[in-house]
This record gives structure tokens, C-alpha cells and sequence, in this order.
């Protein structure tokens, strides 16, 4: 009898009947496989299904284009690839080609629904879609910073702070570095902003930004820093799911986005910061960042606040879509762009950093934008990268500007 | 031409393009919805589908039986519903009852593939499975405590400490109340262990745990305090996926479980605990609880450290499986059972709690364990609910047994 009990018991023991049932009847396959040869297989069992692919930005790109208002719309989509049928219902593609180290993700398509895959545990939201993730990590290669790897880890917090602004507790992430808790230093602090449709998540999950900074820092290629990842989405208290809401969908037309509020709103999370952390507390131990809504939000937090920021990163900045005019109350910190630019950089900043990617739709707007810069003969830095508005090129960037950070 | 920037911006900024097809082409149905009458309605969006159904925790159970090595075992396993197809390609299916308030886990069957609800971003991870989540609060209910409401929140982080046992650096799961930063009171700490297949994220994820400490410290119902959900898998740095082995799939079979080990490096998280945090670092100010394997490992770091924990609580506690006797080396920790409970009982510990399902397979060796303590005349506090080796059973047990703390 009581082998039988520790039989039943290590089927059974720890999960709820509902897992236990998938123990049981669930899938058994392995997937996603990165082989010796740098290929990867994908598998999906679906014995009843009639045809299965497979959709992933590892896969060639396909051009698409859209027609909206008259004008034309054009993207490059992640490529789609068939799975073959395997014996006993399981479905399986190799890749013809060695996938380069990367992070990507991908879905299933099923008879045409979109699946996770569902033996892969690694699921990423990205707004109101579910992804597969795919990393693949290797020793020289960018992505080997994405990877977890057994050096010092920072702390990952997800804390809540009181926004005057929006008359409620808000949640941020904030890493602190290893170490911090022993230590009795002052720490500088970066900033890190997510695009419209993100939120204070975004940048840990999608951005690997807490890996990044754990492997550039035990590499010596970062200063210790605290890092705080803000929700920029000002009328909500968290990521979805996590306030008080419920089933409230992500969505991308939050109210209050791009008009002034979280903006103006933002030294109150510095305040909040530098007086329940070590830190700085000047110009010198602070640096903003931010990818698309978020650098827009970066560059008018950081010229409307001239004393506050000696680093400022603008990732496939969201500058010159009308959002400044388009504002309700035609607030104040989109107005005098020139003359606020005149006086941020009379104040001799370190650092104004600029990456955007080569096919990204705003590239016009962010070449306009340094065109002004130079025009002006305003000193930055400039990253121009392959490819479009992806999260590829914002952790690229993240990891650039990071090293550069508080030296 | 600003105008059409500004439309391409909403539907494009801050996401992939994986996620750009995912908005211009991916599912647009509301899944699951919570009805005005207490009905939830599903809805899956798959237009070549010719069967969808629907499996969770909330549809009548079915009786299960399954023969392994000549001996029975019984089950009641969730049920299941069909969807209807409506137009369009949307297979819809409401609940004809009321769904009482609970947490509730649930996955799609379409052609007899089993995938989450692509409309859901509440996705959990139990071992190896996804599964969809659906929370139904009320008000008076239990389930309130597993929400989240405009209530102070507490600071939840992931925090690494070095273990000599293991020899590497290994991730817990910290819960600071609100106010702790500002504070200069030390606090008491609850120490809460997971079961076999779970770690430090399960209580946290399928435990609602932090919602709970959040609702009832709000509430005036349980002591601000400290909580530290550990991870039992010794020989596992860190959840899967959250450590460096990269795609390891999620198991039950993980070495060095149940054979002592964990149980005789415990004083080491202690120790990190009580050198990192404001705490009252003596025994008045300890508490440790868990479920199955964790209730397990609770009676046996409790009995090996009698000075350690004034409150112990057993939540469906994994004993009588002879995992004691098949450990390798025949470890000390497991020895004179007897004698340790006499010690430790001598020490009048405050509160030795325990809690099982009348429908538990473990439900006999709990009783076999009560009447050894009833025969002995040693105090303990018990709680039997209906169903068996279930998380709702474990975050009532939470919820009851943390409201008994440090009074």
C-alpha cells in the first residue's frame, strides 16, 4: 500500500485536479528544441487537425501592405510555415536554416486559429495577444544578455506608490542591483518608459530589461544601478489583471496617454523613488528612457524638466505624430519646443541618445527631429539599426545606452 | 498626412510586428464575461473548427478512474461543455448556473486540442500545464480576498540568496506590507512552501497569496508581517525559465525533493530573511506553513528546529507517503518522530494548525498523523473542507490559517 500511495502521490501530489488531468491525458511532446545545429524544431500535437503552421519572427519576413484613408500602409509580417505530420497526430517543422541568436516569438496557427504553444511554458503578453517565446542565447552574441545566466542577480520588485495625479496607488518595477540591500551607497537611478499599449511590464518580460542589466552589470560593462520601470498609461492603477478592474482588456486607446498627463505627472514618481530608495538625488545620478510613446514621453519629461536628467534615451521615438497638437487643454509642456531646447542643453547635459531602426515608420519624424538638432549644432548620439518598430531593436538599444550610463 | 500618421500610430506604436498582425488580424470576441444574472459566458473565435469545448474546475465534476499496478485510482475530474458556433465563426457557450465566487482555472478543447483562451491574458502556470484563469469576486465572499481592490498593496519581489547546500544563488518570492518601507517597526515573518511541481511562484500565482495578505491586513483581519515564499526544489535555482537551464521543461520528478535536503538547508533562508529585513528574528516572530510536499517539508523543519516556529500550519500535508523511509541515507531529519514531538510540544508552540479535503487521497495519513496527536494529548487547531487536493482548498487554508498569526 504505500508504494501505491507514493506512486499515486508523485502523479498526483502538489496540483489540482485540473493539472492532474492533464498529467494524465496532456501533450508529451518537446517544443521548442533548439538542436546542436542551430536549427530549431517545433512540435504541436493535434491528431484531429487538418493542417498546422507555425508563425514567428525567426521566419523570412513577408511585405505586406494595407490600404487605410487612401493612404498605404506597409509592414513586414513574420513569414508562416507549415508543420508536416508526424505519427501519432504530432505535428513537426525543423527550420532549413540555423536560427541566429535572438529572442523571438511566435504562435501556432491551427486550422487557422492562433495558438500558444503549448509545451513551451515561456508565454509573453504583448497587449491583448499571447506569444510563444523563443530565446536563443549564445556565449558572444547580443542575445547571451537576454539569457539568465549564474551571476549576481539585481532584485525585481513590483511596488506601489501613491499618484497625486491620478488619485490612486499605482504599480512600477524596480530593480535594484545586487548588493544594494548590504550596501550603505547611494545608487543612480534610471527611469525606463514602455510604448502605448505597454505598461510597467512591458520592459521586464518583452525587454529582458532585468536580465540585460544583471549581465552588463556582473560584466562590469554597467554601473550598479536602481532601475525603475514605470506604467505610463496615467488612468491606470497596473498592468491588466493586476488592479482593481478585473477581465478590463489591454487596449491601446487608453485614455490620457499622449496629452500632457503622465508627463507633468512624472516628478512625483521621482519624489517617491529618491525617498524610499538610496539614491543620488541630483541631475548627475538620474537618466530617462523610453521606447515609442515612451520616448516622446522621455523627451518632454526631460525638456519641461531641464535640472532633473543627465542621461535621456529616445528608442523609435513617437515624435512628430500630432499627438502634441492633437492634445486636449493644448497643455504647456508640448508648447516652446525651441527655446526648451535652448535651455536643456545650455545646462550641458551628458547624454541625449537616439536609436531608431531603418524600415521603422516614424524614422521621418526622428530625422526631422535631428535635423533641428543639428541645425542647432545640439551635440547627441545616434544608433540606426535593421529593421522596424520592434522590440529586437528596443533591447538592442537598452543595452547600448545602459553601459553609457552614470561614468 | 499628420492625420494618417496619427491613425497608423494607434494601431501600430509600441508593438511588434508580430502584435501588429495580432491587431489587425487576430480575435476580437470578449472571453470570458462575467454576467449581470452570475452566468460566465466563453467564446472562442475559430471559424474552421468543427468541435469547441470548454473543460474547467467551475462544470460538474466527473468520477475518474484510472487502474495503475493493479490498484485503483479515483478521481473527480472537471467537466466538460460544448460551444455553439455562431455566426461568424464564433463558438460561444454560457453557463447555465450561476458560477459560485471562486477562482477558477479552465482551457479550450477545439478538435480536441487543448489551448487557453486567446482572449484571456490571465494565464497560469501549474507544472507543466497552461491554463486560463477565471477570478469571480463578490463582495462577502471569499473570493474578495483573491481580488484586487484600492487597498494599500504590499511590495512583492523576487529576491536571490546564496545557498551553501546547493551551492548557488537560488530565487524566493518576498511580500513586504505596506508601509514597510517607511516604517522603523521590525516585523514577524510567515514562511509559505509550495508542493511537488510547484515553486516560489505558485502561491503567488495559483495561491493569490499577496492579494490575500493585501485584503486581510487591509481589513484589519491579520497582522502586517513578512512573507516569504520559498522555493523546495533544492536542486533548482529558480522557477523554470526564470533560472540559467534555460528551456527545462516543469516537472514533478525533480531530484533531492523529498529525501531531507531541503528541510536541512532551511535555516539558511531564515538566516538571509532575518540579515536582510526588519524582523523580529525570534521565535514569537516566525510562522511557516505549506501545502503537500510543503506541508511535509513545514512538519519536518518545525520538528527539527522546536525553538524556530511559534506557528506551524499543514495544508494538505504530503506524510504516510513512505517518503521518509525511501529517502537515501536514511537522513536524521526524518528520525524519532516520537521524541520530536514531545520536544517540540514541551516548548508550547502557539499554534500547530492543519487543514485537508474530505476528498483528499491523503486525507488517511492526516488523521493517522491526528490520532497520534490526540493520543499524546498535543493541542492542534483543524479545519476538513469538501473536495480534495485542490488550490481552492489551499487558499482557504491560507486564509484562514494567516489571520491566527502573531497575536
Amino acid at each position: 500500500m504505500k508504494k501505491f500511495i507514493l506512486i499515486a502521490f508523485t502523479l498526483l501530489l502538489g496540483t489540482s485536479a485540473f493539472a492532474q488531468q492533464a498529467l494524465f491525458g496532456g501533450p508529451s511532446v518537446e517544443s521548442p528544441v533548439i538542436n546542436p545545429d542551430g536549427t530549431v524544431t517545433f512540435r504541436y500535437q493535434a491528431p484531429k487537425a487538418i493542417k498546422v503552421q507555425l508563425t514567428g519572427d525567426f521566419l523570412p519576413t513577408q511585405h505586406m501592405e494595407y490600404e487605410m484613408n487612401g493612404q498605404k500602409i506597409a509592414f513586414d509580417s513574420p513569414g508562416v510555415a507549415d508543420l508536416q505530420e508526424r505519427p501519432g497526430g504530432v505535428w513537426e517543422y525543423t527550420t532549413p536554416f540555423v536560427v541566429e541568436p535572438e529572442m523571438y516569438t511566435y504562435t501556432f496557427r491551427v486550422d487557422g486559429n492562433s495558438v500558444v504553444d503549448p509545451n513551451n511554458m515561456f508565454v509573453n503578453r504583448d497587449v491583448a495577444s499571447l506569444t510563444s517565446v523563443l530565446l536563443v542565447p549564445k556565449a558572444g552574441a547580443r542575445s547571451d544578455l537576454y539569457a539568465i545566466h549564474k551571476v549576481p542577480h539585481g532584485t525585481v520588485s513590483k511596488v506601489w506608490y501613491h499618484s497625486d495625479k491620478a488619485g490612486f496607488d499605482r504599480r512600477l518595477t524596480v530593480y535594484t542591483p545586487a548588493g544594494y540591500e548590504k550596501s550603505k551607497a547611494k545608487y543612480p537611478v534610471l527611469f525606463v518608459l514602455h510604448g502605448i499599449g505597454g505598461d510597467e511590464d512591458a520592459w521586464v518580460t518583452q525587454g529582458r530589461a532585468t536580465q540585460i542589466l544583471d549581465n552588463l552589470i556582473a560584466r562590469g560593462q554597467a554601473k550598479p544601478m536602481i532601475v525603475v520601470f514605470t506604467n505610463g498609461n496615467i488612468s491606470e492603477e497596473a498592468a491588466p489583471l493586476e488592479n482593481s478592474t478585473g477581465y478590463t482588456r489591454p487596449t491601446m486607446s487608453l485614455p490620457q496617454t499622449m496629452e500632457g498627463s503622465f508627463e507633468t505627472a512624472f516628478p512625483e514618481i521621482v519624489k517617491f523613488i529618491e525617498s524610499n530608495y538610496r539614491t543620488i538625488g541630483k541631475k548627475q545620478g538620474r537618466a530617462i528612457c523610453g521606447l515609442s510613446m515612451g520616448g516622446f514621453h522621455t523627451l518632454y519629461i526631460t525638456l519641461n524638466n531641464p535640472d532633473m536628467f543627465n542621461y535621456s534615451g529616445m528608442f523609435s521615438a513617437a515624435i512628430g505624430t500630432g499627438s502634441e497638437q492633437s492634445a486636449t487643454g493644448n497643455p504647456e509642456i508640448y508648447k516652446d519646443m525651441d527655446g526648451k531646447l535652448a535651455t536643456y542643453f545650455a545646462k550641458k547635459p551628458a547624454l541625449l541618445w537616439i536609436g531608431i531602426g531603418k524600415t521603422d515608420f516614424l524614422i521621418q519624424s526622428n530625422n526631422d527631429f535631428r535635423k533641428k538638432l543639428d541645425a542647432a549644432g545640439y551635440p547627441y548620439k545616434y544608433m540606426e539599426t535593421d529593421g522596424g518598430h520592434i522590440w529586437r531593436n528596443w533591447r538592442i538599444y537598452f543595452s547600448e545606452f545602459v553601459p553609457l550610463l552614470f561614468k
